[in-house]
């Protein structure tokens, strides 16, 4: 049907997540109908984005400098680092600006199902940059899955001797959930952490 | 949040039908993870294709070879010609090789809404090819919307004094489809062109 250069197209674009082949015919169909006004500029986004690409060498971040923006933002408080698990942690967490300081990517998450140690992992550069000095209060933002929560603990413990506030994030109900339709298991974290009414 | 780059190729991206902001951004990530193993590959595609990307100077399909793929295909039959709105219906029909003969595609439909006259798409184009003779068989393959039809309807027009076999795409309950969800006009298109049970 379409050339082999098209139809490679087509294929590549079917990996993105949230693409199938379908979809991504449709993509390529709009991009050819829109040389300029569609394809050239992802291309040159695209490109430029390649071109530049480098992962920061003190949060892990990835970004077009290094240190990356965060890193080398002058505004942003120094002694909190928020931990987390990839950098669309960082993103997520990041879009409203929640959280005001530093952040600190693993890039991976404890797995003995898929042979990830600690040290395939950013945690020996996470406890380097405590032991640096500078840092007050670490807050571990791994996702709320049983290995996200092992790696939570793991980091826990081999910070426990260091002088720093560690946190983490609560568990409970999301806003807007309804008891009905939330697991047994968040019910029992909801209920396991209830805090006084007039708390805060 | 990201670098200024990264947030450029989530905007662009954005805007291909079928992701939006969101889609995008889980996109980029995908992209900005696998450097070697998914942008390059997709950043070597369309750069070919963006090279190399002509309009067919016969049918109208896009391609990277102009005469396109179709029409200098010898095995196809050059006495039949389907006529479509779009390259990406082109696509449809010929994916699982449904037309044997070759095509031409009008790039738009007749509107009067948003001003498409019949010297705006492909007619004149496709007329001169009938003229040109060698040509036996023209199917009709709009799409059933008004516009699509009242395209057809011109055409049919246009081409009803050419020593040629006229036809159109017919209308009626899609295959798989229950009477019970299904429009009006689709059932009244199915009823009036009802045929004899044995027919075929």
């Amino acid at each position: 049907m379409a050339s082999q250069e098209i139809e490679n197209l087509v294929q590549a674009l079917a990996k993105l997540p949230g693409l199938g082949p379908r979809s991504a015919r449709r993509a390529v169909l709009y991009l050819l109908k829109r040389p300029e006004t569609a394809m050239k500029p992802i291309l040159a986004a695209m490109e430029r984005v390649d071109e530049r690409l480098v992962t920061c060498g003190i949060c892990g971040n990835v970004d077009t400098q290094d240190p990356c923006q965060i890193c080398s933002d002058p505004r942003r408080d120094e002694k909190s680092l928020c931990v987390v698990e990839e950098v669309s942690d960082l993103w997520a967490l990041d879009k409203s600006r929640l959280f005001p300081g530093k952040f600190h990517v693993l890039g991976g998450k404890l797995s003995a199902l898929d042979g990830v140690r600690p040290e395939d992992i950013g945690i020996d550069t996470l406890i380097r940059r405590v032991e640096a000095g500078g840092i007050d209060e670490v807050v571990l933002a791994m996702n709320a899955t049983l290995e996200g929560q092992t790696t939570a603990h793991y980091i826990a413990e081999r910070l426990e001797n260091y002088p720093i506030r560690l946190s983490q994030l609560s568990h409970g109900i999301p806003v807007g959930g309804e008891l009905d339709y939330l697991d047994e298991g968040t019910l029992a974290q909801a209920l396991r952490s209830r805090r006084p009414v007039n708390q805060d």
